[in-house]
């Protein structure tokens, strides 16, 4: 059968799963939650705890942080500013993908550069919540769980976000949650109210 | 509030949405399909129909092709081997994060050195499922739906698979499906049975 070609291969028609069926599907919106702010402001650990509120709702969610992204897509990637911006555009790239497959993306990054967060704006477009975690440096070098600002005050690691290398903090956040005095819980609801104001989230009727 | 650490913010358990609780959400385990072979062998239409097919069970996908991977994630590549490389490096560590949130997904990419494919297998582990697109060059050049066989036979691209560059069938796919004689239902149909022997699709009692 090879001297004729199997037209019937070549007319199916791509993609008929598309965002709109995969949200029919989930019956949820899915969007991008991006969390920015400095190292230990909590960005990670507030889009697990959101995460978690979602999944017992019945939400598609997943998190994209350091430990899942900086070992894997990124793991040729150092902390140069090129590397750097290059991970952040491959990590927008990412969550553009998961939203188009129809999760709620929470993105766990200190992603420092406006630059580099407006392009994930653009590239997602109005589905792209932008969450800062303000938090002080103050606050944050206090809590150092991981004695990283320790090693950036000695002088091990150059270019320390907030000690040796800016922090450029979002002009128009969609939300902007203190970290600094709320609780963790405290946080977690105030993305859900803003999430509800979207549509995006609906609380089960008791 | 700022001079003493909020202790709270830094014992929270990370991750606890895991791969398993996904699958109780989901109802369905996640696995990776890559599909192999020359450029007209199918992969994509096959991808597509397989996943409409899925999708009508209520099962959660995705498919990763040249379409939304070359124009994205990897739109800094181009063809020389190297970049081939570092292109299908980025899908497997995509397709990890896809299993990871629960998602069947569906790479067709024509992914033509066996060493590559092997590594996607060592990163997924046993999820994933090499289904091999077997179809003569002869029969894709005949279909060349792109005219990317006309170009490359007239020396307009160079490097291209089947023409003037190698192809590595794999040894021991979990499929081989023969896209040369087969039509597309009979393809789906043939990588449907292999889902249900494994456990993954599950067919609704009529």
């Amino acid at each position: 059968m090879e001297n004729k070609p199997k037209s019937s291969n070549t007319v199916w028609h791509h993609a008929t799963v598309t965002r709109q069926r995969r949200a029919e599907l989930n019956s949820h919106q899915s969007v991008l939650l991006w969390f920015t702010g400095l190292s230990g402001a909590g960005k990670s650990t507030l889009a697990h705890a959101l995460e978690e509120r979602l999944y017992q709702m019945g939400y598609h969610t997943f998190v994209l942080d350091g430990d899942n992204v900086r070992h894997g897509l990124s793991g040729d990637l150092g902390f140069s500013n090129e590397d750097r911006v290059e991970n952040i555009r491959r990590i927008n790239e990412l969550a553009k993908l998961f939203v188009e497959a129809g999760v709620i993306v929470l993105t766990a990054f200190i992603s420092p550069f406006r630059s580099d967060r407006d392009k994930g704006r653009s590239l997602v477009g109005e589905d792209f919540i932008e969450v800062y975690c303000k938090c002080s440096v103050t606050t944050c070098e206090q809590r150092d769980v991981k004695g990283l600002y320790r090693r950036a005050r000695a002088g091990e690691i150059k270019d320390f976000t907030g000690i040796s290398s800016p922090y450029e903090p979002p002009l128009h956040p969609e939300l902007s949650i203190d970290s600094d005095n709320d609780s963790i819980d405290q946080c977690v609801e105030q993305i859900l109210q803003y999430l509800i104001q979207r549509g995006i989230y609906k609380p089960k009727q008791q």
